[in-house]
């Protein structure tokens, strides 16, 4: 005879209080009334948008069950990888994102949204690194704390489609330190290699920064698992992150990638458009470099000058 | 001038030491071309069960995302939803596991691999509470603890296809209790409603066990707001699990579903076939009941006498 269990269990599963649907549905003899079952519960979402995209989901899990016959120890693989990518997920860690921004899920989202064709600065990835724990920088400041890479200096202007200036955009900026990583990877939670500034009455930005370096993406999870088992590797090309928002004129979120880069054509995720190749001017000009504000000015510095175009709403 | 960060990442990405393909891809210009490139990256999977799995997987995906148009808000929605149902998914809570079993991808991936009719039992979802972490009972013995919910003895034997008796067939079971829960829902680890037993030389088996009761899937989390969402009840019928092994036989997993649950044809993960749904007979018989062994024979018992069929290997 086998002991009791505690009286309590550990969560209380409620009975969500709806009843069974007015319709009946066959029992299950066959991989079709499964997928056929579903689909009819699916079908009575309430919400036009999200019955669409149930529908859709079911439609398409079920196809890639049934295309590849897939077995029931893969279907346990499958939920244990799910399971263990979820789990590692933190603000810190976006393990799952990144699960599918190699897959390209990320990149396919943005390309479906954008507009085509005209001059307006194309978006990108807004990546898992974005923050509202920034810092507000004068024109000519620097974005990141003395000692963090080499010298940019970043200036331009954001024009509307017509190349009038637009004043007062803010201009969001973040990018890697010289070892390749994000303020937010560490467990201080000061801004650095990040800020925020606004175009002045000619649309123009400039700020001091540094040189955005590659990086490799997670490596010691389920994205590195499968990264691996995919023989890809886990670079990303180094890049300037920007969103560019001004009042009546469409938002973007968008990279600046400077050309030369290895990874450049095989970023792991990606994201890069060819009109977002930068070109950085190198200025050994110490003169210059000082009048700019840089700390040690002989180091020189590259200079990354862009236009930003926002589209009319 | 902001201030530093600490010198050190909170976790460290580490190059895993690959070099870009050896062939190009163009930059992005199109969803087409995100799709291409991805396909293209997947493609080189030295794995070929693995590859067909990805390259199926990023088509399904991209099809999903393209055919829908997917806003960014959307995707955002998706990934924190997945993060939330991945970070709450532990052993005793299975929210990533019922998420897809809600969208009848396990009951798909058990009737993809169900070979079409002979008379062998037919099989169905494992399902999240399985243990290796059972007892052993003898024949007669009772796998629940006294005062678990209403009596029920379960009698029978295994087969083979053409009839003959398989002896020292491993029956391997468990149950809710009475509330609806299983043992493990329960902070203490001890066995119940759950036992394993052998069937003897005639292959017959019998032990004592309860009424299993429908209950609700998991209410206050990812599964719960999908199926309100879908409008949907959240509630499986009543079940016994069973696991039925020999040696030479194919092992099957399965549950039987008393007859005349109100949820039997709107279970919400699509597990019941009809083969499955078993008569419980009453018996209202104090002197059966105390030969049986039941502790309080007055209030009778349910019979549920069932064969199961093995296929040969």
């Amino acid at each position: 005879m086998p002991g009791g269990t505690s009286s309590t269990p550990q969560y209380e599963a409620l009975y969500n209080g709806l009843e069974p649907p007015p319709f009946k549905m066959p029992f299950i003899d066959s991989p079709d009334v499964v997928t056929s079952n579903t689909l009819r519960l699916v079908g009575e979402t309430p919400d036009a948008r999200k019955r669409l995209l149930f529908t859709s989901l079911t439609r398409h899990i079920h196809e890639f069950v049934t295309e590849n016959k897939l077995t029931v120890q893969e279907w346990r693989d499958a939920v244990a990888f799910l399971n263990r990518t979820g789990n590692m997920s933190t603000p810190d860690r976006p393990e799952m994102e990144l699960v599918l921004d190699i897959f390209g899920v990320e990149a396919l989202v943005d390309a479906v949204n954008s507009p085509p064709g005209d001059n307006a600065t194309e978006s990108t990835l807004l990546g898992p690194f974005y923050t509202h724990n920034t810092q507000d920088v004068s024109h000519g400041d620097s974005i990141a704390s003395e000692g963090k890479g080499e010298y940019m200096y970043v200036e331009g202007r954001v024009l509307d489609t017509e190349g009038k200036p637009i004043s007062n955009a803010l201009i969001d900026t973040w990018e890697t330190d010289d070892t390749g990583h994000y303020d937010l990877q560490y467990a201080a939670e000061v801004p650095d290699c990040r800020g925020r500034l606004f175009t002045d009455n000619e649309g123009k930005f400039n700020f001091r920064a540094i040189v955005p370096v590659a990086y490799p993406v997670l490596a010691d999870g389920p994205v590195g698992d499968l990264l691996l088992a995919m023989n890809r590797h886990n670079m990303r090309p180094a890049h300037l992150h920007l969103i560019v928002d001004a009042l009546g004129y469409e938002k973007v979120m968008t990279q600046f990638y400077p050309s030369g880069d290895k990874w450049l054509d095989s970023d792991s995720v990606f994201a890069v458009k060819k009109s977002l190749i930068v070109d950085l001017e190198t200025v050994n000009d110490s003169e210059r470099a000082k009048a700019l504000g840089f700390k040690n000015p002989d180091k020189g510095f590259k200079l990354l000058k862009r236009d930003i175009v926002l589209r009319r709403k």
